[in-house]
């Protein structure tokens, strides 16, 4: 397996570390060659993601990444130049967010239930296409506008994953969320595309929810969501709903897939680069050996992947909830556990 | 006082029947004209709100809202054609959304602690202004499109509104919430409307918060929000999460607010017309009352909105929880409260 990693800022290269850790003591073949890219590298050249780099990215099975940001960088520099630039370059439609309460982790909820669902969020359209603009900036006449782009091609494809998956899962339920009765022509586009494709998949059952009435369900009833399917910026928001029931975004895992296969699939926690405490080794790894099941997963290497994530389910139902991570004990428990 | 009362669907004539008992025994001088307008009549008429009515509604104070909607109606129609419309025709940019967590009232929080923040959600841009289509419609080429207009007067109107919400509160605190760092031009007009708007303020502390972020904000710690200026698709999401966390949107009431006064501003419970339990008698009337103090508070009787809102408050903190509500019960009592 040939692994391009990509550190990043803040804690990201201490978590990577400890998922390549667990990665390599499932997997032995692993080849890994790191990529300087983030706040660092920008600062010290101005280079976000030279296109010679993007080149040899292109040519692994596989990217991993720590995290990328630092409150010095003015906002959308490295989200738009960096994180959003490799979801678009390499075709991640597929923006895959699994959110499972692990025995053991306490949810911020008094009474969670069982909560394991599987957000399939789309990664190249929508709001986060950056179509829009501003008009007279500074003025009292100012105009500034975001253009959602959604298309047939790009909804049709996340949506016949989303059921994919949805056929492969015990509960075989779908819920589309949008907000359909404000956005009508986005939103006719996703329903009618959901419609359509329900037909190929009988068995799968089918449910929606506009976006404001799901945000209430993610607190109130999260265990009535399985596969979930939703827009580029919906899905922002749900994901992070999703991670917080289930216990934080220190566990939250996540894959942008480019399903089709043409370019390799990038794996990374969902927290950010927590520059606060970047250093300390206090930073969960956890998120990262999640992601890094994700990985395994995608490359077809289902056994590696239930070692791993059978690895953080055990730790996590054994580790003592007030104890204080330490990221390397996590990495060195973990990958003990996984390659054992 | 003259009010406009539109009961709507469902359970929407219940609630508002219960609201006007707990108004009139504070304000006997309320005179109020009902108006049909909802589902009903456009199944029966083909009409959503004719321009006669709209003129008429001009004419009034203040409106008061129950519920529009039914599932028989495909989505969009009432939505566009009449409750937006209403926001837009009377130019309701700040759309008001209290969520306080009263005493006795379970938050589905396991540790919610004190929740008491204004939400200041704008009511006549972003991508709620309808601009958008879709090309090509039910071929392989489809592409559907969602415009988010924001302007420099609409957006520096409803930052100002919620600085000088923020300036009279206790805790004098003001966090902005969009996506800057990936709808670059609108979030750079939002960011420095506040910022420019701030400088009038300087007792008011700031901050701002990326929507994800916020919306694990609203489960984990909740209480850190005071007051929320935010554009109208996030304060969609975002007041249904206070809601929640506050106890459901059996509780949350809304103002439609045109704060320069010119138009009638308009007061509503944000839950739905709840088909299901339409005419059992067993929908609560509370979020209902709460957007009649809100209507109070807004025409300048401070002591008939705090009647009301104590008569609230005492309600619920000696409620049986465990009890059915009865409608009409809780209006009487809420009434006797408020009147008494
Ligand atoms: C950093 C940001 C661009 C990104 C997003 O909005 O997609 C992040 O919030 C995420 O969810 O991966
Ligand atoms: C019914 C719908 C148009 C409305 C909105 O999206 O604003 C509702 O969800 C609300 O929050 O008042």
């Amino acid at each position: 397996m040939r692994l391009a990693v990509i550190p990043g800022d803040g804690i990201g290269p201490e978590v990577v570390a400890e998922g390549l850790k667990v990665l390599r003591a499932v997997a032995p073949d692993v080849e890994s060659t790191p990529y300087d890219l983030g706040a660092s590298r920008w600062q010290r050249t101005g280079e976000l993601l030279p296109d010679t780099v993007l080149d040899e990215l292109r040519q692994h099975d596989g990217i991993l990444l720590g995290a990328i940001g630092d409150p010095s960088v003015p906002p959308g520099i490295l989200e738009r130049g960096l994180l959003l630039r490799l979801r678009f370059e390499l075709d991640h439609h597929v923006n895959l967010r699994p959110a499972r309460l692990f025995d053991g982790v306490r949810s911020p909820l008094a009474g969670p239930g069982a909560i394991d669902m599987l957000c399939v969020r789309e990664g190249t359209e929508g709001p986060y296409v950056g179509n829009g603009g501003v008009l007279r900036r500074d003025t009292p006449h100012e105009v500034a506008t975001e253009v959602s782009l959604n298309t047939a091609f790009g909804v049709e494809r996340v949506v016949r994953y989303a059921f994919e998956r949805a056929v492969a899962r015990p509960r075989k339920h779908l819920t589309l969320i949008h907000k359909t009765n404000v956005l009508t022509h986005a939103g006719s586009l996703w329903s009618r595309t959901v419609e359509e494709v329900s037909a190929e998949f009988p068995e799968v059952t089918v449910a929606y929810q506009h976006v404001d009435a799901a945000s209430m369900f993610f607190v109130t009833d999260p265990g009535r969501f399985d596969v979930i399917v939703t827009d580029n910026l919906f899905g922002d928001i749900v994901t992070d709903l999703a991670a917080a029931v289930t216990g934080g975004i220190g566990l939250a895992a996540s894959g942008n897939l480019d399903a089709s296969g043409t370019n390799p699939s990038m794996f990374e926690p969902v927290h950010g680069s927590a520059p606060d405490i970047a250093g300390t080794g206090v930073a969960d790894p956890t998120a990262t050996v999640l992601s890094v099941g994700l990985l395994l997963e995608h490359l077809g290497r289902a056994d590696q992947a239930r070692k791993v994530n059978a690895a953080v389910a055990f730790d996590l139902s054994t580790r003592d909830p007030q104890a204080p991570v330490r990221t390397q004990e996590v990495g060195d428990r973990l990958a003990a556990l996984a390659g054992g």
